[in-house]
């Protein structure tokens, strides 16, 4: 016998029950973003690798999937590209095509290759996996899920907003605590500015957004290894400082601080719009201006966002902001956008840890009709019929075994109501029902079953069953 | 500026409209798997080439996608290698996974990897997109969706039974006309060993196979061409002519003619009783049992299953069949499991066709909240969190332009209902309401918006929108 199949590293299979439990998370999050009048798109697995190259920094683009050319892909090379043999190069001539790597490049990618068909302000969501060659770890998988979130053709604070309602909403649906960090990117470069330094916007950035993990003086340590002198650093660190203040306070201070930055005056006056309209709206999950916050994502513009979990030290279960020119890199460019992208593997790991799914998820099937023979078995499809056509799940075992065998199927999955058969119940019309958790058995007549339905399996079950009127669309 | 991006060819990006039709196909089979007690999983979109190789015969081992492996993919080669540089040794060489090709051999390695926690019958299904190199071409994608159902580990015909019902009702509840064609692989057999040719199965099944397409003149060509003899071609002709008989008809012929071949004998009993059980339920489709219809596909080893639409000539829309050795290749011999797939795409060229989507699916956002400046637009804040939470789906206009160009917005969206808030409605804890099909404006209080709500936004979408108390899991 061959050894047992396996699956690629860093890459996993769902179990029903791991199903379950993610499809109750997407499930949640897709019908906030519906209820704020996003509508969904799906973009290709695949893109061209003109689409993705170059759009993630050198790093990324070791990162990408690359699929080889179909046939024989060694046709394409010279002679020359044959001598030289590096694999860098000769990858670029043997792969025309990628695996997405994030949503965020394809989406900037359809808007431009679509912008005839699209009413702007766009707002989309898209729920689709993304692949990286990262090194696989714990939490960290080489297909995982990201579920994004954006408008795009507005560049008013209003969308800002309704993207931390939408989050805010998202978590409190899945009952998980949240903190969400907002900052912005001209008041980083504002920062850049009042040290100095503004062309070393990117590596202060880079080396900031580590402060949480590392701390100030291993900030300090990066910033003099990149070659920023010691006058810039303090700067940067009187303004650093300031995360001893309250959101408020901090507003003031940078506003006297940036007085003659405009570029940080306007990430100033974009933050206190946005926390002047937080006022107005409800909001339970707590929110931080984090002057720290960067997200190393070179092409954020304006706000930035992040969210962790309050009660699991997981690193980031959803982060986004503004971006002024990611269709620009397309041919389109003007056109504003911001988004927020939830991470649904982690998001999993959160509510898995704090046990929020609950126990009735596991189970599906809520009504099992046992095989007691052939004419047995005739007679209670019968039933089967009219309980599906109620909207209950019901299934028949396909064997006739024995009894025992039978009930510890049921037991295994967890169905709750057995259905038996037999020749009295065939001459009389009617069905044996037991209640696998009460133990209680009693024999219903065909008549009876609407009401053992409604009053007993709708009752029992915790998981969903549409009413049978309810379109799904 | 640079030319539109594109994407590669046969993939498909799915707007807004085609994704909510999409996901109508999809819920309802989902809905119907459900009822019919099956749970789903899912696999990764990569495996390792190990696991596909070999699978699909040399055809589609070429039409695999194989992924490159990561970093230097070249130290990998030996000299030997590098000297031959023969596209079809070396890509094996250099890429170590490729991406599914269907949802089956997949489901048959996870069955065999996770063995020891799968309830046996094992009922799955699982709906997820696969690719094929092939040319593309109306209808043929490299990226499509497959919806399987499966169950594995039980020979008894009551599955069988059980996928027609599913067939049926997926079908019905989508309001698609189909014909569900019938056939078995043991009677083929049984038909080969009759002619006196039982090695040739395979060439007879391919040619048969076409026999719908082509006719019984260029098969006989084909089985001659193949090296078949005259005489075991007058033989299958002899069977095959009873396509103008009945099915009971057929059954009783067949029965006859293979007494003395105990596999194609096999072939008939299971039919038979497969026909005896689909007469003790109520099945809309029509249903045809087929001796002509064998599925290139060498793995089934008994029932054969195939869908038509009546309507619309467009080749199978879903198919199936009893496969006894799936697992073996990985190391589980005797397990036998019989399952269907639905082409989710043929299925939409058919409801798009025949218009069987519901106009009302291409909307998605319920009311539009119109933007006159910031003090109208956070008291409009507070309507929409109400709307909101009373599940309506509510967006803002985020950016105070035109009147004009926000209506304009809300038209080509098809919202429904406007909002409109002022100095008075503000004034009055109220709001001005506009339903856009019928031009009716009308002022309303916030006390009347519930009932505003049931009675006229409720009544007009014809889309979903899951009541508040309604679990999603």
């Amino acid at each position: 016998m061959s050894s047992k199949p396996s699956i690629p590293k860093g890459t996993r299979d769902f179990s029903t029950e791991e199903m379950l439990k993610r499809e109750y998370i997407f499930e949640n999050i897709k019908k906030v973003f519906k209820l704020y009048g996003y509508q969904p798109i799906e973009t290709p697995a695949m893109e061209n690798l003109t689409t993705l190259l170059g759009k993630y920094g050198d790093e990324g683009d070791k990162l990408l999937f690359r699929i080889l050319n179909s046939g024989d892909f060694l046709s394409s090379l010279s002679n020359d590209d044959m001598a030289i043999l590096e694999y860098g190069k000769l990858s670029s001539k043997i792969c025309e095509k990628g695996l997405r790597y994030d949503l965020t490049v394809p989406f900037a990618r359809y808007v431009v290759q679509h912008r005839d068909e699209i009413v702007f302000p766009f707002k989309r969501y898209q729920i689709q996996p993304v692949w990286r060659a990262d090194r696989p770890q714990k939490g960290r998988y080489r297909e995982f899920f990201q579920c994004d979130v954006d408008v795009i053709g507005s560049d008013s604070i209003l969308n800002e907003l309704e993207l931390i309602q939408i989050i805010d909403q998202v978590f409190e649906s899945l009952k998980v605590g949240a903190q969400i960090k907002i900052n912005n990117r001209k008041v980083l470069a504002g920062i850049a500015e009042f040290a100095g330094v503004p062309e070393r916007i990117t590596d202060i950035t880079v080396a900031l957004d580590k402060f949480e993990k590392i701390g100030w003086d291993k900030v300090k340590e990066e910033l003099y290894g990149k070659g920023i002198n010691n006058k810039s650093i303090k700067d940067i660190e009187s303004i650093i400082n300031v995360i001893r203040l309250t959101d408020a306070e901090k507003l003031i201070f940078l506003r006297r601080i940036l007085l003659d930055f405009p570029i940080g005056l306007e990430g100033i006056k974009e933050l206190e719009e946005l926390f002047h309209l937080l006022e107005k709206v409800h909001i339970n999950s707590s929110i931080v201006f984090d002057l720290t916050l960067a997200r190393g994502l070179n092409y954020y513009t304006g706000a930035i966002i992040e969210v962790k979990s309050t009660d699991i030290n997981i690193g980031s279960i959803c982060g986004g902001g503004r971006y002024d020119n990611l269709t620009g890199i397309f041919g389109l460019p003007g056109v504003s956008g911001v988004g927020v992208s939830f991470g649904a593997d982690r998001i999993y790991d959160v509510m898995d840890q704090l046990n929020l799914f609950e126990k009735s998820n596991s189970s599906s099937t809520e009504v099992l009709l046992l095989n007691f023979g052939e004419a047995e078995t005739e007679y209670g499809l019968k039933v089967l019929r009219i309980l599906r056509n109620m909207n209950i799940r019901a299934e028949l075992y396909p064997d006739q075994i024995s009894l025992k065998k039978q009930m510890s199927y049921a037991n295994s999955k967890k169905i709750p109501f057995i259905l038996m058969a037999g020749e009295n119940e065939i001459n009389n019309n009617c069905i044996k029902v037991k209640n696998m958790s009460s133990g209680e058995q009693k024999v219903i007549s065909m008549k009876e079953l609407k009401k053992f339905v409604e009053n007993e399996i709708r009752q029992t079950k915790g998981i969903d069953s549409l009413p049978p009127n309810l379109k799904i669309l």
